[in-house]
C-alpha cells in the first residue's frame, strides 16, 4: 500500500480535528480535548500560524472501513533551546490503528525531521506517556533519548485557577 | 530592594548569555550551551522571533557584586496544545543567587503567565530537573502540577546522528 504524505491544507481540519479524538483515545484522555477543527483552521492556517502539520494520505482503493483516505497525521511546531537555538517540538504523531506497521509513522516524523533540520534545528522532541510502551519503545528504536529517565526531566503546568492567579500577580509596569 | 521587569532589548543579550551560562552550570549542564548572545541577538530580535523575554533590573545602587544591573531574566515561547489551543512554554527562569528570595523570580514567572493569557494561552508549561526540590518546591507551592509524576508524561529528543539519520529516511515529495 502506497501513501503520501503532504502540508496539511485549511479544509484538513476535520480530518485532523477526528484524529486527534482518536488519539486522545488512545491516550485515555479524550475529556481533556476542549478545541474543534474552527480553532484547529484559525490558529493554524493563517498569518502567524501557531503550527505546522503533515497528514498522511491513501489512495481511494485503500480508504478505511469508514470511508477515510486522510489516516495519519502529525502537528508540530518550533520552540528555542537557550542551550542550543531552534528546535522542533512533535507534539503529535498518530496513524489510524488499521495502517499501523506500514511506515507511515516513521514516514510522518522523518518529514518533520527533514522540515526541521532544513530550518536549522539541532533538536526534535516530543513527549510521551510512560504506560504507552509501543510508542515509547518506537522511539528509542529510532534513536530518541528519553530525557525524563536519563535527566531526570519533569513537565510540571499552571492552567486554569493557578495561571489565573499567577498572571494577577504580576508587577505591574 | 525594588526591581523593574521589562522586556528585553538586543542589546541585553550579552547579559541574558551570561546567566544562561550560570544558570546551566546551576543545572551542572555548561557543557551543553553551544550558543552565544549572537545567535540570541539573530533569533530573538528579528522579523519572527523565535522566542520573547523579559529582563529583571536593580537600580545601580543595588547592582551586584561584580557590577551587574540585569540581575534575572525569562525566556519563553508558544506552544501549542491540540486538546486546548496556544500555550505557552517558559523555557528558563533564573536570578542570580544574591537576589532570591526577593520576589524577583516570582515576578518574572508571573509576567510571562499575564502575556500568555493576553494572548489567549490556556497553559503555562516548563521543565525542570528531578534534584532541583528547590525550584519544584517553587513552582508546586504556586500552583502548578507535575505532570510526569501524575500522568506519566516523559520527554523524548533526536538530536546528532540520530536526528540526521531521521531525516535522511523522509519519503521523497
Amino acid at each position: 500500500m502506497t501513501f503520501k504524505i503532504r502540508a496539511a491544507k485549511q479544509e484538513d481540519c476535520k480530518e485532523i480535528s477526528r484524529m486527534i479524538m482518536e488519539l486522545a483515545v488512545y491516550e485515555k484522555m479524550q475529556d481533556q480535548v476542549k478545541i474543534s477543527h474552527k480553532e484547529l483552521e484559525r490558529d493554524g492556517f493563517c498569518r502567524n500560524p501557531c503550527f505546522e502539520c503533515l497528514v498522511a494520505e491513501v489512495s481511494e482503493e485503500h480508504k478505511s472501513l469508514q470511508g477515510y483516505t486522510v489516516v495519519g497525521y502529525t502537528l508540530y511546531f518550533y520552540t528555542y533551546s537557550t542551550w542550543m537555538g531552534p528546535s522542533v517540538f512533535m507534539e503529535d504523531l498518530y496513524v489510524m490503528p488499521e495502517y499501523r506497521g506500514k511506515g507511515i509513522g516513521q514516514g510522518l516524523m522523518s518529514k518533520v525531521a527533514q522540515v526541521g533540520k532544513e530550518k536549522q534545528c539541532i533538536r526534535l522532541q516530543l513527549s510521551v506517556l510512560d504506560w504507552n510502551t509501543r510508542s515509547l519503545d518506537f522511539y528509542i528504536k529510532k534513536g530518541a533519548r528519553d530525557l525524563t529517565a536519563s535527566e531526570g526531566w519533569h513537565s510540571l503546568r499552571f492552567d486554569g485557577e493557578a495561571l489565573d492567579k499567577l498572571a494577577a500577580e504580576a508587577p505591574k509596569d
